[in-house]
């Protein structure tokens, strides 16, 4: 009989050898009933101000791509809203299709792996502008669902395509069209880090080394070339772009050599400045971010939401040294009056601030000198030169706006 | 002091009179992230046998428009898959813009009121074709993505233009591209109600009133030219075209007259005979179906979705006395083997069935004066005269078939 059963065990245990299948667990399955119940509860909820969360459709491309946009969109959506990373697939059909099904699997388990609270979500059409009608639409589930479009400033728009940069602001006019908000992150570096080689590797490797003083902006105030695009920039939707940044301190120190290691096996060739600025740049969100000032331009009364994702960045760890600055617009024989006012409805919003800048010349014209800039208020020129990154936001959201 | 706190009271009370805003409550906004943090658990989760779900999206257009598509779906996709009504809205961008940001809370609220377990998804597309394309690649959310795509049999595809014919039938080739199953639910009556006045109400009169047997298809052989469009989209797929239906059961009765209520105040003039048969067919799946049985047809062996979703069905309450029987192909000389072969299959799928035809003349040629009917072996076609309803499955999902 003892002889039986160990007949049996060997056979139970050379057909589990051979069936090479996994068969998962009943938690795993629960799993899905749960997600499913509670999207499907969720979508008998109406909106109102406590369910209102920033539902961020961030068009990353591959979601390793540009680290900086993922982790500091990650900073005000990690475990408060929605974070859909979009990626557009062009080209060929068939061939897209492949790379979409086994990029689904790579990129979900890359965003589980390094801890993003996100998803991916990749498509294939004719251009960007097609791929973004296709996620601006239809992305989610029920309530939750992208409210946020997120794009990186696009660098090169002077020297690319006109067709390109159609495409790209077309993109824009489509997401207010179907009532999204509008997010564009800019680093003076740049985002796109796909160009480097192992580029994954070489941002773990940055990580580990200690937060370094390098990325300071070099301010050179006759070096217009340089910095003129982005000024160039934010005047032309200036209509609605209340602006949102964080300002390193100056500290006037002269920018240390960067860091050239040569001992990752993927690299054959150091890096040039310009690339080491960008890894510096791109790794920047991954640090604690020490006392620094988010600096808020409330150029109009929009109901809250240009503060609420400065608000939400302050409230995690890596950011919770940073001050909130307002910036608003005002009458120069009124200052006083316009500064108040604005305390007293940062108060009703229970949101602390360090400081509210009244520019009183935000409505004088700008001086000879400053008009190749496309004609910006001496302050806000000066300002802009100093800041490290700027994030505009475009919103639109009417709906919320008693928030 | 009591003076004092009436006072108060009032101002309270006041304030909450002028300000009609929705504040929600904490619960609800609790909902939301449950809904997300269990969402982005599952995206953590691999794909195996036991999280593969019938993951269905629907084009249903409103949703109110095609009740027989929605209660047969919702019959196998309640409580254990995905149901996403699709929505493709045309024409002008701006007109449909407004609709479609009307329609969303409207159509969601009508789901939940008639207690459907599902989202409902509004596009704005330039046809058919493209809407599938977003919802198809973009709807979902992380692992809750649909997976197949279910449509309404094109009842008159004869006589409309050839371009639609041609965008419907690519709706299918773009549905096998990015690797979706496909399912075509056909009833003789046709699906659509959008055309009869205050259908909702209608049907909901149509519930009450006793399961009839008036909807029972007149069985004639003689009369060609009513049937034989059933017959002619049959072989055109064949080649992947398992067929699941249910019969009822003849009773030999004379159809008693149709109901024609007209207490409803809505209706102004009696409906004629064709749409009060597409009202009572479109209520049928609410009704229990007593001892009907859904036949399958298992041409070949796809892995096992072909009998999933009939099994699904049955282990609903309106659905538990059916039973299934499974049509399969084989030699004349073998009968007997193949329906032993099959029974063992069956039972190791643990699905119970009835009975077990074997078709000895699936690949004969077929009579002389059934070849107008596009070839199809005499049994087959004798079998689809007969059928009330036909739900084509077309899978090419090939990833669970280890099932």
């Amino acid at each position: 009989c003892i002889c039986n059963l160990r007949v049996s065990v060997s056979k139970i245990l050379i057909i589990s050898y051979f069936t090479d299948v996994n068969w998962g667990s009943s938690t795993q399955a629960l799993t899905y009933l749960n997600a499913l119940q509670h999207s499907i509860r969720l979508s008998g909820v109406e909106d109102h101000v406590k369910n209102f969360r920033p539902q961020c459709l961030i068009m990353t491309g591959a979601p390793n791509a540009r680290p900086a946009l993922l982790h500091l969109v990650h900073a005000f959506t990690k475990n408060v809203g929605l974070m859909i990373c979009g990626h557009v697939h062009m080209g060929p059909r068939r061939q897209a299709m492949k790379e979409l099904s086994t990029d689904l699997a790579k990129y979900q388990r890359w965003l589980i792996k390094n801890k993003m609270k996100a998803f991916y979500a990749p498509v294939h059409a004719e251009d960007l502008r097609d791929g973004g009608q296709y996620l601006m639409q239809a992305a989610g589930l029920g309530r939750m669902r992208p409210n946020t479009l997120v794009v990186g400033f696009k660098k090169n728009w002077r020297q690319s395509d006109m067709r390109d940069v159609e495409t790209y602001i077309n993109l824009f006019h489509d997401a207010f069209d179907i009532q999204y908000g509008v997010v564009v992150i800019r680093l003076k570096e740049g985002l796109d880090i796909s160009h480097l080689q192992g580029q994954e590797e070489l941002l773990s490797s940055q990580e580990k080394s200690p937060c370094s003083k390098d990325v300071v902006v070099k301010v050179d105030y006759g070096k217009k070339s340089e910095t003129d695009t982005s000024i160039a920039f934010f005047p032309s939707s200036s209509e609605r772009t209340p602006a949102v940044h964080k300002e390193e301190d100056e500290d006037g120190k002269t920018p240390t050599q960067p860091l050239l290691k040569k001992d990752s096996k993927s690299r054959s060739s150091p890096l040039n400045l310009a690339d080491q600025r960008l890894l510096d740049a791109s790794s920047q969100f991954q640090k604690k971010q020490g006392k620094s000032n988010i600096d808020v331009w409330w150029l109009f009364d929009d109901g809250g939401l240009t503060l609420l994702i400065p608000y939400l960045i302050t409230t995690k760890k890596k950011w919770k040294e940073c001050k909130i600055r307002v910036f608003i617009g005002g009458k120069i024989n009124r200052i006083d009056h316009d500064r108040r006012a604005m305390a007293t409805l940062l108060s009703k919003f229970r949101i602390d601030f360090s400081d509210i800048m009244v520019l009183g010349d935000i409505n004088t014209k700008p001086k000879k000198e400053n008009t190749v800039n496309g004609g910006v208020s001496s302050s806000i020129t000066a300002w802009m030169l100093r800041c490290k990154y700027i994030l505009i936001l475009l919103y639109i959201l009417n709906s919320v706006s008693d928030f």
